[in-house]
């Protein structure tokens, strides 16, 4: 009773994340039915993205250009390198404008359990970026995850054998936190790290 | 930061129901990172649906001949048609082997509130479809929803004006349903319409 083509469109439709068949017959009727201009333009979205993103060949973001507009941007300090795991911590950093370094995205995190290990993650491309003669201070702002902590442990181990300073963010209670609301871990953690003031 | 392809495809996912800006960001870096051939596919789905896909001239299904398959069926019994909301009710009548006769589904349910009115649901094609001199009983199969029931008493109406003969799905027990654990409404109606045996 299905044609084909709507039959294809709702199986191709279960490659996003989290759509099982039912999500994916229902957006698939919703698109018909009601938005078929934004169908198309996700469809043009698509294929756009797939023709003109690929990995900055410096950060290992994505990007329309062999380098990024950031790593092409002179007015970033290239003796600072800070590893994250996703765009998305890239953007949140940015947003801070507390940061005015260079960048490297992982694209994932070290997740044994997953099959993601250092190949996956591109960690010699990340040793060969920071070893360009320019770079004097890698920052580790993997997330405080255990994966996230993992791998800015591994990170860690092997830029400092090649001779680099690296560190790593800091751990304690976020802007307006209250002892009252944060997790004990937290606490902790502010408590061992505390400042002289 | 965000490369204009990317934002575009993070912005045109937003078109499907239930994808909110964080989500289409998750599909968008889960695509290209992990899954560029299923993207491909999709973008390749989508295009092909808008392109092939269109409603069905006697049952309003998608369709993607003038005619659909089911509709040019010479077995079916063309004295029969059944009214159903969308095409996943057509494939649930379907897979009962129940029923041997054609269909007309409406791809909506009359919901004034949502502005939903008998323009929208195509109804004027309904009874032109019902009134082809060949259809001698219409069977109303929308869903048994407030929206559904106030569907089927509207079109019971105009297609008795008609002359035709019209008849509703039944309501009672579902099978193996115990009366301990089927909600009153359904017991109490399924009492009213008992049958003799």
């Amino acid at each position: 009773m299905t044609p084909a083509s709507l039959a294809n469109l709702i199986d191709a439709l279960r490659v996003l994340p989290g759509v099982g068949p039912k999500s994916a017959a229902r957006m698939a009727y919703h698109l018909l039915q009601r938005d078929r201009t934004g169908a198309a333009r996700l469809a043009a979205g698509l294929a756009a993205a797939l023709d003109n993103l690929r990995s900055c060949a410096r950060c290992n973001n994505y990007s329309e250009a062999e380098v990024c507009d950031n790593c092409a941007d002179p007015r970033r300090d290239p003796r600072l390198l800070c590893v994250v795991e996703m765009p998305v911590d890239l953007n949140r950093m940015e947003e801070t404008h507390a940061y005015k370094g260079l960048y490297f995205v992982l694209m994932g995190r070290l997740s044994p359990l997953d099959g993601v290990g250092p190949r996956e993650i591109g960690l010699d491309r990340l040793l060969r970026r920071a070893q360009d003669g320019v770079t004097e201070e890698v920052i580790l702002a993997t997330n405080f995850t255990v994966e996230g902590e993992a791998t800015a442990h591994y990170l860690g181990e092997l830029l400092k054998a090649k001779g680099l300073k690296v560190t790593r963010m800091a751990r304690g209670l976020p802007a307006g936190g209250e002892l009252e609301h944060v997790d004990a871990m937290t606490v902790a953690q502010a408590f061992l790290d505390r400042k002289p003031i």
